[in-house]
């Protein structure tokens, strides 16, 4: 919603690779998928998936995860003995927990722990999850921004059948598989740096099966309509074994905190 | 078990917090952190502790993670209905879930999950968690390597207050950070070049609050007490913010799939 705006309609997906059949069968025009967390890391299961479907990444987003504490209407924090939610965000509000004295138990994800609680009616338990999904269940929030830590955002990629051209300020993300030898990817990143190319993620990624071999994820500044990035990609065709353009798109700097 | 014999006595922590201060304290004389997994990426939350903190780094394994499906002794599969895990072991295992047709739920961590099982005593229901924590409970291993990606690997690694000089085919592994320049990147991956130094590891991760400013994780081979490696780092101090070695440590190879 803060991406697409307020009049879009979502469908939600129970898998990544749902989302991307969706998109392929037009059922939806975009997906949205998480790409990296500022805590948690990269999530190499969608790279995977970009590198095994067609789709174009179109934009990107960065969401600032801010954790609730979330009760049944009418209830005050002292009521509180038990705590539900996916065990990462149980992890990422560890000592506002430990403060508080309660006992945790898990939930598949954090909007369904708010229905757990929700049906169960019992005035004693609490969820953690977004303030979005407080007010979807019409639930009270007891506290906001419980998490340990305030950096927290996850980078979403919104990715569409064909690619987009954008203007201005816009960023490209690539994948591309070198042979291990020393110097590669120095060579590689060589076609960047000569063209004053500004890098804003590096990555590399064991390739499993294939000793010796790595799997790169690269993005930066501009759009492959420039005409130093295109050379630079026709260069890196020279040195890569294998090269992916995911696509082109708007910036969307990272809100800090 | 794998990395230091079944003569090492074990000290479970709650977190991976107790993990440095068991070190720290002398309470254990190692920590074994998992750093990376292959799906699901870097455990920024254990760099950033390795970086609040001063152990060095002193080993690594790779584990290959295998999970199971787990029931109580007798029990076949025909009789599971529903299965309990840590909600990412429940998603690696999707595609052999949806083929039984069972429900899903969740559990804080996936050996929990066994022993929730275990406790309840339903002979309809399973847990997913490694072939150990079945022996561990006494109970009964229903399938094997159920997940759906065999490539499924964490790299792990052990902690000591000292670092150690390793012999023969090592790793070493730094953290570094430098301002957002076209071309800075470039420059410090040219201390390594220049030396024939190869790298195994690079990821860059956006300093949260620094616009522009980038942290840096790179293990290459080698050690600190060889001299090519000093001088490169050496070198990479005149271009890097801030840097720190974490350790140098004895290479474990990734098993191939």
């Amino acid at each position: 919603m803060e991406y697409f705006g307020a009049g879009a309609n979502s469908l939600p997906c129970d898998s990544f690779e749902a989302v991307f059949t969706a998109v392929q069968q037009k059922t939806c025009e975009r997906g949205m998928l998480p790409i990296e967390n500022s805590l948690a890391g990269s999530i190499h299961r969608n790279y995977d998936l970009l590198l095994q479907h067609s789709l174009a990444i179109v934009g990107e987003y960065h969401l600032r995860v801010e954790h609730c504490l979330i009760g049944l209407p009418g209830v005050s924090i002292a009521e509180i003995r038990s705590v539900t939610s996916h065990p990462q965000a149980l992890a990422q509000c560890d000592g506002y927990l430990r403060k508080l004295g309660v006992a945790t138990s898990a939930a598949y994800d954090t909007a369904g722990s708010v229905k757990l609680i929700k049906d169960s009616g019992e005035r004693s338990q609490a969820a953690i999850a977004s303030r979005r999904a407080a007010e979807l269940y019409a639930m009270s929030i007891l506290a906001e921004g419980i998490e340990d830590n305030a950096a927290n955002y996850t980078r979403f990629l919104a990715v569409a059948p064909q690619p987009v051209t954008p203007d201005g300020d816009s960023k490209t993300s690539i994948v591309f598989t070198l042979r291990n030898m020393p110097g590669a990817l120095f060579k590689a990143l060589s076609v960047f740096a000569l063209r004053d190319i500004d890098l804003t993620k590096i990555e590399s990624r064991p390739l499993v099966g294939k000793p010796g071999d790595y799997l790169f994820y690269i993005d930066f500044a501009g759009s492959v309509e420039d005409k130093s990035v295109a050379h630079a990609l026709d260069n890196l065709g020279e040195y890569a074994l294998t090269m992916r353009v995911l696509g082109s798109y708007p910036r969307h700097r990272l809100e800090h905190a």
